[in-house]
């Protein structure tokens, strides 16, 4: 737990790149400290440019720390400063983050403009739809120019990464019938860029033509509207980096040039704002932890003598 | 939408076997019908036993359909009712469900003690917590001995799954690096079972015994907690699906005798309520869908006015 009285201190000196305090503030993020709202009221006041946010996800094993990695050195090229989270899955038992992914991206350990940070996610009540906004939030205070969010995840992971990310990127690996799948968790309509990763192996092609078969039938779109862009890399082997970093930068400039950029910030400020209220009201009738009234009617339900409908009118009649 | 006046109809033809009336009430789970209250309330005095429920998941490619499709055909000679609910991500975007998966179940199609459903799960308030345990209720009140949740995930989706099941299967393949995988998403904490399908693949013997290290290392379980199994199939030629069974009675068993079966059926139970009644305070505050006066203050928020804190607090205040 943070004391409110540090945190404009914290702040202080994460504005002045150091890396130690930063880490300190992602910390309160990452904990939902108490000191949060203080925080973010802080922030306000220290100015910032709102960094580039590049989501970037897939299932295991398609290659995502390689990729990340490949454009953490294509940015410091460019000298841009980048942030990247690892969002792991939260555990509601451990509540733990697991460091591996990060052992890969040693390369950029000793950079100074390169910070990386593995992040649980939250619980039920928010989740990375809360915690990614603010950690964005406070890596804009300390000059970030790019913000990468790498999450493993087939299903509500990307969902939530394209509702926080401003460009989607979705990493897929020939072969294990990627293509039908990506169909099935609604990647295409989550995605602004599908990575086929690993070219260098059997069925890339295959995948690629899958891909575009797809884009091609898949529902109409509003002319100016963006079209999903399909791009090859070996991210091992640094190929196709460029490509993507291009694909990027083309999706930055529609954003702005379409608006669609600032309505984006305005949804994902929506929903960040609509979770900290739902969790304000949870807190407020006691929804949290093991409240005691609600084991009771637990147990009702579970015995069949009460329906879980009546059981939440009698929590929130309160 | 569905009339209150015609719920105990449909129950009572339901109760009957009608597999067209068991869908619609299905249906009413899935879209979240106004009606729902109503249903449940009507499903409280339509007795029942409650069905055995089995959580099946794993990443994309793993053999998910294939191993219930075996499952089905195990449970059938021993003359039991099954009810397939699989879960497709929900998208925020189209709602949709895909249904390829259901396609290779066809086998079972004109079983009538069989019933296969896709779901799609419910968007952020609720999801999967809410809409299963009610289609488990809904299975219950219509005969179904053993209820199979099948879903594709890694991350969120596990851990959901195992919050509504009796018994949690996690799928893996060999290769892929799922091993490391498993332990990141935190998978040991949530399986009770963990199956290594395709197991006439190279590395399956890698596989088993990482699992198995992962197992033996993975903390300390106080005596007469469950240690998960590992079960070798191969699931396309039927190979380890008598001992996926087996695995899965001596789970079942240990849940009864340790009287832990009773204390997940009740923490389902509050989950179920704290989501329902959730959704119900957010209704309350205009936080459900595009609430002018949430789209005012995000736009806010998205300027840096105003921090995401003080717009939450605004909301709730009403």
């Amino acid at each position: 737990m943070t004391e409110t009285a540090d945190v404009e201190g914290l702040v202080k000196a994460a504005r002045a790149h150091d890396a130690r305090a930063l880490g300190k503030l992602l910390s309160m993020v990452e904990d939902d400290d108490p000191a949060l709202p203080a925080l973010m009221s802080a922030l306000l006041g220290a100015g910032g440019q709102p960094p580039y946010v590049i989501g970037l996800t897939g299932a295991p094993g398609v290659g995502k720390s390689t990729t990340t990695s490949a454009l953490i050195a294509l940015w410091r090229e460019r000298e841009q400063r980048v942030a990247v989270l690892a969002v792991d899955p939260s555990s509601p038992f451990t509540g733990g983050a697991l460091l591996g992914d990060r052992v890969r991206m040693q390369t950029h350990a000793t950079d100074t403009d390169v910070f990386i940070r593995s992040m649980a996610s939250r619980g039920q009540l928010g989740g990375m739809a809360v915690s990614t906004p603010q950690a964005v939030r406070v890596l804009e205070a300390t000059g970030f120019d790019v913000v990468m969010v790498e999450t493993v995840g087939v299903g509500q992971a990307e969902v939530d990464i394209a509702a926080t990310a401003d460009t989607t990127v979705v990493l897929l690996a020939p072969g294990m019938g990627d293509g039908i799948q990506a169909a099935k968790a609604g990647l295409l309509e989550v995605a602004d860029l599908l990575v086929v990763n690993k070219c260098d192996r059997d069925g890339a092609d295959a995948a690629v033509r899958e891909l575009h078969n797809m884009i091609a039938t898949g529902g109409d779109r509003e002319p100016g509207q963006w079209r999903p862009v399909v791009v090859r890399t070996t991210a091992t082997a640094a190929g196709g980096i460029d490509e993507l970093v291009e694909a990027i930068d083309k999706h930055r400039a529609w954003l702005m040039s379409s608006g669609e950029g600032e309505q984006r910030r305005i949804r994902r400020a929506a929903q960040e704002i609509r979770s900290i209220a739902v969790a304000m009201l949870s807190a407020r009738v006691g929804l949290r932890g093991d409240d005691p009234r609600l084991l009771e009617l637990a147990t009702e339900v579970a015995a069949g003598h009460v329906d879980s409908y009546a059981a939440a009118r009698e929590i929130v009649a309160d």
